[in-house]
């Protein structure tokens, strides 16, 4: 193992990895050895371009901490989450609802809400019901379904980027009922940039790539016997949803936040502005 | 730009890069996207694998500071080092001495010293007495070449990791004479592992890889008119030459840390003590 080229320290560093007893782990690091090397023989990189590819990588794992996740933004606008995303979630089952990715604002375990309650704690803006129902695969209805979602608010900033919030806010966890349905007011969210004040901003910038993703809601579904689902619900008229910066969208989770006269909403509220109202069922595949 | 699959992704990411003004730039992150993605339809990781790997990379950035580089021991166990090191110094030209790793431990403007100084400031060893000469591809002798030299001490420790030292110590910087000389005492390095207390020396670990370097001592070569020359020279005994965990040994580059016996040095030094000596010539490539 030495005066090792081009030619043959791809297989040098492979034989090193030789002796790791986790099968798994060896192919992952042997591939990645592999198309690692690959890349850097088709485009020569030059030591300075190295040089900027590791300050590259430290910068962002400096920005990292526990509300900032650089790294998934890197992932996210590489387009590589939504392709771990399809290798591992591609059903052609419609009944099943499709995944997109999770995003760097999910926080475990947030509030507990009640059927209907409003999430928007603190927090002004245009108001927004959304209801649905949960079912498996067959269209039975799954009874308590843990919901977690989480969303932007009406100027596209969540709970996390505001620390004048004295609580959380636009996220919260519910759980269906005995029928599969779940409801909750919210406040309209609106198209938002992805956090741009690291090195994933700045390759978007002097790359020519706008960092906006169209307006959404997130939901995640978790029952046992059910795989997990992480997806989100767009708005029908958001002018990103052909360029979001993390490749996300998909047409079965577009739908129309419609446009609500004041008066009485779905759930027997009296709404004395005018608001949003969007439905949707979600399905959930068998684990 | 919706609706992506496991087929269509990877060339819309590429198509969201086009309007990049600089085409490097465009052309590193293409092939980036290209062959990340490759890999990952070729390994088809798990979700749960995709957040070790984003935890892992932001662990080492956690690591990093101003004295510790994990990326740079990240690139250098995974070979990349050396490879980017084989596209841009390959010379087939036996005047010309070869190059290789840089490490983590290197630090820009070292204290300067004069021909023949001891540069073992606070440390205790094994005496070693280094001289030798630089030359152009010609042969010609290059005077007030700038020397940078590095190195662990006897138990294998740089200078940066041992907080109780005043001063920096096993590191200097020289200027060849009108002759292209150069020449100073140090203490015989030993082997030593790279730092194993981060997430590199865990992928070390778990792979059954030894984290050891052979033996060895740091130089850096620069004149006007010349590639910069990184490279290190080897101790022949070494018993890793054969493993070094960053792949960077060469044939050229490994010497005999010749043992001699007390009495007088090459420099007319009166030794007590018995002492290890090399002699070793770099030739610089025009630049
Ligand atoms: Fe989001
Ligand atoms: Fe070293």
């Amino acid at each position: 193992m030495r005066n090792l080229t081009t030619d043959n320290i791809t297989q040098a560093v492979i034989d090193e990895f030789s002796s790791c007893d986790d099968e798994r782990l060896k192919e992952l690091l042997n591939g990645l050895v592999k198309h690692l090397h690959a890349y850097l023989r088709e485009v020569e990189p030059t030591e300075k371009e190295w040089t900027q590819a590791i300050e590259f990588l430290t910068r962002a794992g400096q920005m990292c901490d526990d509300e900032r996740q650089e790294f998934i933004l890197l992932s996210d606008t590489l387009g590589v989450t939504m392709l771990v995303d399809a290798i591992n979630h591609s059903s052609s089952d419609p009944k099943i609802t499709e995944s997109t990715v999770l995003g760097p604002f999910y926080v475990a375990d947030p509030p507990q809400a009640n059927q209907g309650d409003a999430i928007n704690w603190g927090v002004e803006g245009e108001p927004l019901f959304i209801e649905g129902n949960v079912h498996d695969a067959q269209g039975k209805p799954l009874a308590n379904v843990t919901i977690d979602v989480w969303q932007s608010d009406s100027e596209g900033f969540y709970d996390v980027q505001k620390p004048e919030l004295e609580s959380a806010s636009l996220r919260a966890r519910f759980h269906t009922d005995s029928q599969g349905y779940y409801a909750f007011w919210t406040v309209t969210p609106s198209p938002y940039p992805i956090p741009t004040d690291g090195p994933v901003g700045k390759m978007l910038e002097i790359t020519g790539r706008h960092p906006y993703r169209p307006a959404h809601v997130h939901f995640m579904l978790m029952a046992p016997g059910y795989e997990t689902l992480v997806t989100q619900i767009f708005a029908e008229d958001d002018p990103y949803l052909d360029s979001d910066a993390v490749f996300g969208v998909k047409d079965s989770l577009v739908k129309e936040f419609a446009q609500q006269p004041a008066g009485q909403a779905p759930d027997g509220r009296q709404m004395e502005t005018p608001y949003r109202y969007f439905h949707y069922d979600f399905g959930l595949k068998t684990a």
